[in-house]
């Protein structure tokens, strides 16, 4: 039906058979500077897509190649869709002058004994590390628009730190005590078959998981930090909600000397003010995750605590987009000098 | 976040409240020749478009005004996304230059008496409905290009007229004995807050409805009349999905002497070779409702049948856009000479 | 089909066509002690049950009838779902030697000015209100066994105040900081039709409410001071899941000096040793609403914290059994003298 | 909490960790007959049931045990929840005393040259195969009641089957020319991990399969044949719903000369008046999944088709229960004397 953009910057997405691969290739295909030159996938590989995603099948892309096959040389910006400890090695073979823009945790964290003890694989670029910008463009604009590495940033972390980390940075919350109930679709688990995973086990359900520790905990707690400007630690409880895409983190914080709630929205009203893709929103909406499904839309809402100096902040997200490819695209934006927005305008689908 | 589009063509959805508004907002907000100048409700008027509908909070719109409200001067064509009964008056009423594309059944019925039988209304525009063109463009795209009136065809029929047409055009199926056994999300039957729509009561169940009639059996048979150069009568059997987007119609027919369904599929496909929204899928493929989602895609699948002489059909579309509100988009693009894709090349939404 | 059986003791339900009436259905039709004697609807006060409820038509029960209709002397026990106000002058008027269980919030709460802050409405019955027992049986047994007025707790309550309360009473976790994260499916919200409970709202979204205060507040509030000897304060925020039935309330605890989450849930486990509906699960169990789905069972899960000090407690229940009707059939056979678990067997239903 | 029934009658479920596994022990876990005294399964032999199951870990109940393992001493009957092509063996090597209901096809089809076709197995217990009873009670139940061996029969067949072989029976419609437009919930493919049946695959989507032939058309046009007196073929149509319970079966049927609609609900409902579990529903009655939801519910409706000489039958059954593990203890009580309701009288979970 509809040939793939003939855009300049040829893009290749490694592991493109799973959620993430098929939302970058729905955005992508549509994005007016790129082509795809190249997808891989692991057991798929040698698959035609519209076997692989039929809701694609009005697109011409290439096949699924295996990651041996690729022709780098054909190739400006890399998408990394691949499980946690995958593009350490591969990131040094590529040629230097390809972009990388990366979803899996092996360039998240700065220090390789934290990624070693969360994930259980040694860290085999630790060289490269440095490099590597954390992808939230809200929060690291510049140094994105430079890297030639960007780490995409988990789907939870993005939800919270968006919120949070201004108001640190602003010291009107305190770095202590700050919980976080996160509730997620099912889409942030993947596309692998897993038994949990079914819907005769997820549909018309509910339930906590994680407790004894989750991947994002870290994560989360580096970037809090850096803008504390002192180690932060945060309770942090994941759940996984009976649907496919979205996610809505309610947080609880303890506000600094003298601040109030509306303090908080107006800050990050301000902070946000020109951000295309983040939305404060008035003390009297609840922020749904329905309300960005599809987009790349971060809602935030700010309400009072109940005990004297708490306060309770909602960020909602698609996960797939800004939680995940959507977020990517945006850097790679930044990457290459494009607009900001570019191949991002799709709005919320609803319902 | 983001503004309204400027471009030269100025817009009105009467009816902007309910979901084939919101769809309609959310094609036309980035349709690149369209300004959205007037929005119109009924129990909702004087309310804010972001009260109504948070997910498109993002967009600078018109607030909800009452239908008298609307000055006509800057709109140059209008959507009608009434209750039935509404637009037969208001299109008298509208300056003859402004175009108009109707969601609602008031136009769809040639003959008035049978507009009367199945919509319990008199026929007020007796002498316009000759100027309305029926909306499906794959079917009649030149008239609807001549058009001043176009009346959308409900979300059933074009599932069902876009595989069938052609196929007793071609004479390669009997007008006889047509079964249509079709499935629909629930947004089809709109905003309303009625008990029978509530989650609690659709969610995790399934069940048939109308089976003493209903409303789209004649303009189905309309469309296969027309086509079939007799009249046609279908046996058809709409069911609720427990889903909000999406409708699946199977279609069972009796082939013509000496034609297999094989021939079924090359004559589509030879039909629709050239269409952009339009794809017949091969044989081994079974078309769903979340391959289109999101999207103004329509699949075909075609297969035996287990009888001799038989054939199966299955079609697919996102009632929401092909269904209504896309294939308005799409007839108004042909209205005004604009390419007919253009403001619809959103890709499905999958998961 | 089947006939409704010919028990003893002769009850009332009033208020039947919602979900709540609905499950007491379910539940006393198949109780060996009830003879279903009297069913009320207002709206739909005429109709037969097979219209209100087609999947209950197999059971021979009485036609719903107005309220004013009802004849109390074959009546010993009535179950009152009606709407918020109308059972303080209702009770009055019934024989003494009926007994009631009341599901609205009519009797919960102990003071006449918070029943009156909260709902809106002024309290008709300050005088019966000293009679009426707050209906947990697993925390007031006794009182509920000797009582004649019973209010049935709130869905979110319930959840909270079963963990809670034992822990408050035995000082291992302190009163002040208690924060609930609470997620309960929409039939918690009933029947009515009401546009944001529809399908296409509610479905595939997540989202939070009551943010500036809510009803089942002071209600939690009341229970948890009882417990801890002085005023309690909690953090309480609910969220809609887009499923029909089950609450789970992530609760965030301050431990007492020198208690561990352990010591919790080793409490726990000892208080409800013998308890048939409540069962503590193990430490690397979580909860999860579908393990509960059509039982009567309350599920709790503990675990640490992230910050020293701190436990996290995960309740689970069906919110129209153990939430309301099944709760309310557990008091009824404590009132009449019957085996706690009469009629109350069934498994949850999975998947 | 509760402890597993001391029934009389020692039940072994083997394949116990499947979907209809869990459903037989919801039901058998409260037959008052009915003591279970073995569990097998494959993958997770050597588990607790806790751990499968959570949701009835309130059970006492045994641990899966290998098949290998099991001592049929103290078992009395066999439930077979197995894969296809394990029972031709087992059934063998079991105690003659031991009766046998097996959900597996490898009884349900008299040809063994049919079984292996559909199946790709040969039958290994041809001589076996004229003792085993096909499991519909409505049917079939004297048969039944002498039986040592029971076919359970499939899903979708008993939806069929149930409403169509009275007629056929009687001469009222055509044995030619019968459509099936099938529609199953998830939990019908079972509980294995596969891709397809993901929650991200399969909610809010809806599609067709086996179009090309699915294994329960000969199992439907054996039994039909036999009513038909003579070789009847089907046009059979399977659609897969976003729900995890339920089965829809749209019936289109051509009535024998003279014959109408109502002459078909007559009939059925003549002979089904005294039957506990199917009920013929009146003519403004759509069946719908949600009224038998959890139940051995089999509803019918009948209306006239749109044709002269057609008629549309509509019937519903909850898959897991009246389509597999509850129709399985049905004929166990008759086989074992035991009235035909003991432990079935579980009325729908409505919402």
């Amino acid at each position: 039906m509809t040939v793939n953009g003939s855009g300049h910057v040829r893009a290749a997405i490694l592991g493109a058979s799973g959620y993430t691969g098929a939302e970058l290739l729905r955005l992508l295909a549509r994005h007016p500077d790129i082509q795809i030159s190249a997808l891989t996938a692991g057991r798929k590989a040698g698959q035609s897509l519209e076997r692989v995603f039929p809701h694609l099948a009005s697109l011409e892309l290439p096949h699924l190649a295996g990651l041996d096959e690729v022709d780098w040389d054909p190739v400006d910006v890399v998408f990394g869709c691949l499980p946690h400890g995958s593009m350490h090695d591969l990131v040094r073979r590529l040629p230097a002058r390809v972009k990388v823009v990366d979803l899996s945790a092996d360039f998240r964290l700065r220090d390789p004994a934290v990624y070693a003890h969360w994930y259980g694989l040694e860290h085999k670029a630790v060289d490269l590390q440095p490099q590597a910008v954390y992808g939230i463009p809200e929060l690291y604009r510049d140094a994105i628009a430079r890297a030639r590495l960007v780490a995409g940033p988990g789907c939870y972390p993005t939800s919270v730190q968006v919120p949070l980390v201004p108001l640190l940075e602003a010291g009107l919350i305190s770095p202590d005590g700050i919980i976080i109930d996160a509730k997620s679709g099912v889409s942030g688990a993947g596309r692998a078959a897993r038994e949990e995973m079914l819907h005769g086990e997820v549909s018309e359900g509910f339930h906590a998981y994680g407790m004894g520790g989750h991947r994002h905990e870290p994560e989360i707690e580096q970037g809090l930090s850096d803008a504390a400007g002192r180690p932060v630690k945060v309770c942090f409880t994941p759940h996984l909600l009976p649907m496919n895409r979205g996610i809505l983190s309610t947080l609880y914080v303890t506000l600094a000397e003298g601040v109030t709630a509306d303090d908080l929205r107006e800050e990050l009203g301000r902070r946000f003010a020109d951000e295309p893709f983040v939305r404060v929103v008035p003390r009297e909406v609840s922020p749904a995750t329905r309300h960005v499904r599809g987009s790349n839309h971060l809602l935030i809402g700010v309400c009072d605590g109940r005990f004297p100096g708490q306060a309770r902040l909602v960020a909602v997200i698609d996960n797939l987009v800004k939680g995940a490819s959507g977020q990517l695209v945006q850097c790679m934006n930044l990457m290459l000098g494009l607009p900001e927005t570019r191949g991002l305008d799709q709005l919320p689908l609803f319902p």
